[in-house]
């Protein structure tokens, strides 16, 4: 069986990072299902999905890990082309990867104690994000 | 319902970046199914999968920050050992990974409209490569 | 129809990889699916999962990378908040990911013939290591 469910958050952009697990946890017991996997998608080109602690110290550091090894100030030929001055956001969105897929058992997100599903978004500006959840099981 | 699809690209290798989302959405509608997952799956320890909005921008920059992070003129064990000089493309495959979950419904991708499914040949050489597709759904 | 299976390792921390294919391809001998895919999970946020070539050459060049890009030697607020010592091994953790989603058919693991999937332990401690799967088939 499968459920298609599609999440939507305001975003703040300059890689802020949001934790969507209680929607994601609240989708699973509205779905019927109860073992199985959630595939967690970003449709978008400048946001990705991962897990962390949701805590200040870790999201500072993967913020700043991310900007001294993406730097938003360097030069990018997406802005040459277009303008807009989000090349960076690119770069980072496909290096962490729009896609996460989590199991599920008795209708419980089978994650670890510390450990949230963050939506990262990279770009430049405030958004409206969708999050899509393809839930597939019995 | 599952339907497994094998698709193959001549790659040049170097981080060539493919896009193959035509091919997907094409072997999408040849399955019978219309809502659920795909995953997008590279057998090799060279390559990876990821999306991007594919544009000569955006590539030349993801490609820029790939050998910058990942450099192919470092010494590498693995060369060491067997001389096939692909130390590089071994650790940025590692790193961007084999595997991608996209969710479709009504047999569309849910991609986002600037947003394509890429393949990433890290190896040193051009080469033939398959790619897995298992589709999940009803 | 949906088969959970949890495997548990003993890890050394430090960027530890171990192969855990064997262990993953009895899980699906056991599982009594034929055809689908089996999405590896980590429950945790100091350890990832991906593939790699596993050979002496490619580990140490994956932990040299992973040192070079995130070292652990440098300030993390999240150890400032909690002193644990193991900020870096958050970051390396969400940036990796802790999912992989490995199709298979036929019974076998559709991997290449050089490609082996790792759980990467990031912490900096040994410890006893859960890693779920969620086999999805028929």
């Amino acid at each position: 069986m499968v459920k298609t469910v599609t999440l939507s958050f305001a975003t703040k952009g300059e890689c802020d990072l949001k934790d969507i697990t209680p929607a994601v946890a609240r989708a699973l017991l509205g779905s019927g299902l109860s073992s199985g996997v959630v595939a967690v998608f970003i449709p978008g080109s400048t946001a990705g999905v991962t897990t962390i602690e949701y805590e200040s110290g870790a999201i500072s550091d993967f913020r700043e890990a991310v900007e001294r090894l993406f730097p938003s100030d360097r030069p990018y030929r997406h802005n040459e082309r277009w303008g807009d001055g989000n090349g960076f956001s690119h770069i980072r969105a496909s290096m962490l990867g729009p896609s996460l897929t989590v199991p599920f058992r008795d209708t419980r997100l089978l994650l670890g104690t510390w450990q949230q599903i963050v939506l990262v978004d990279f770009d430049n500006r405030a958004r409206q994000r969708e999050v899509l959840l393809q839930f597939i099981g019995e």
